[in-house]
């Protein structure tokens, strides 16, 4: 079972200000990471940075939670999966992911990925791809309220993927009970570059 | 065509030097990454480890290279694939695993995934986990020399795989020809979590 917290007296507003409070200082560690691996400055220079930074997690660790992110809900249901390795807009190693669900019910992503993404030179990472797939179909598979978990994930690699500006696409291609069937792909400027289908399954803890 | 950049006039002991300097860095990067998810201090400290954050960032880019890290290799013929998304030692959102080969010829690596890799609460992002085994399945597969990438890859989800201290391994399973073929898992204290099998291709740009 997991633990989806529910955060009580925590209204619309809240979650408002909360993610403008938390957005623009995970938004300046992705800089930040980015700067770390293209950075040709010397040992000097590096030395001073890592104390800047050093002193910047102290201050943020003045005052934690114990344990990670996890899913927290608002009063109001509003879900808030800010930690989360994809999508969380508290998460400086995602992306982050945006996605849109389009009037015929499928699911759309437009991003750009960077040096911290990279595998082949120049190019994105193939466990990557894999990742970001995977949560893309799994969001064009699920519908509000109910719990989907991965059950099996394929992912095609039709030609290298650029690092740049990129976007996922995905849909629910069949149902079958208790399992939910969803393809998709990424694609940069000139089409398809890896494709992916998936099974996705409702956990019998989540029916009942 | 892949651009694989040799330094010339990079010897074992520059590199050395280079990973000494970096290395470190790249770790309090990591320790920010973590402290950012799960700080719970408020505006105005957020604020001001914000701001010194941006003087690191502006620090480190006083002298960058344009582009991604690629992958350099010393005059030795050391590889040095620091900014790779999964074992990169100089990217910060690279967990980063290290690889050991066994004397069998399987692969193997123990790491710990903490806030930044969570998907389900508490839980290690499936998508994560694809990446992660579609390294391992790649360096299995691989030989010095050798460039070979991913064709498909498949992964079968058992059950959720928690936070914390982890392992994966890999091995060759067949080859045919260009193709090779690998299978592994990853696996916590009580076993398998997450089957992988993938087959890796040579390209024909590599080959010639």
């Amino acid at each position: 079972m997991l633990d989806y917290t529910r955060v009580e007296g925590l209204g619309a507003d809240d979650v408002a200000r909360l993610r403008a409070c938390y957005e623009p200082l995970t938004q300046s560690v992705r800089e930040l990471i980015d700067a770390t691996i293209r950075t040709e400055v010397g040992p000097d220079e590096v030395a001073a940075a890592t104390a800047q930074i050093d002193a910047a997690t102290q201050r943020l660790r003045r005052a934690q939670r114990e344990t990670s992110f996890g899913i927290q809900f608002s009063a109001d249901g509003d879900s808030m999966p800010w930690g989360n390795a994809v999508i969380g807009v508290r998460n400086p190693s995602a992306p982050p992911l945006v996605i849109r669900r389009l009037a015929d019910g499928s699911v759309r992503s437009d991003f750009v990925l960077g040096a911290a993404f990279e595998g082949p030179p120049g190019h994105v990472h193939g466990g990557v791809s894999a990742e970001l797939l995977d949560h893309v179909l799994g969001d064009a598979a699920s519908a509000p309220g109910v719990h989907r978990l991965t059950g099996t994930l394929t992912v095609r690699y039709l030609r290298l993927t650029p690092l740049g500006r990129l976007h996922a696409e995905a849909r629910i291609s069949r149902t079958d009970g208790v399992k939910t069937y969803a393809v998709g792909h990424l694609a940069d400027e000139h089409g398809p570059t890896v494709e992916a289908e998936a099974v996705f399954i409702e956990p019998r803890w989540a029916r009942q």
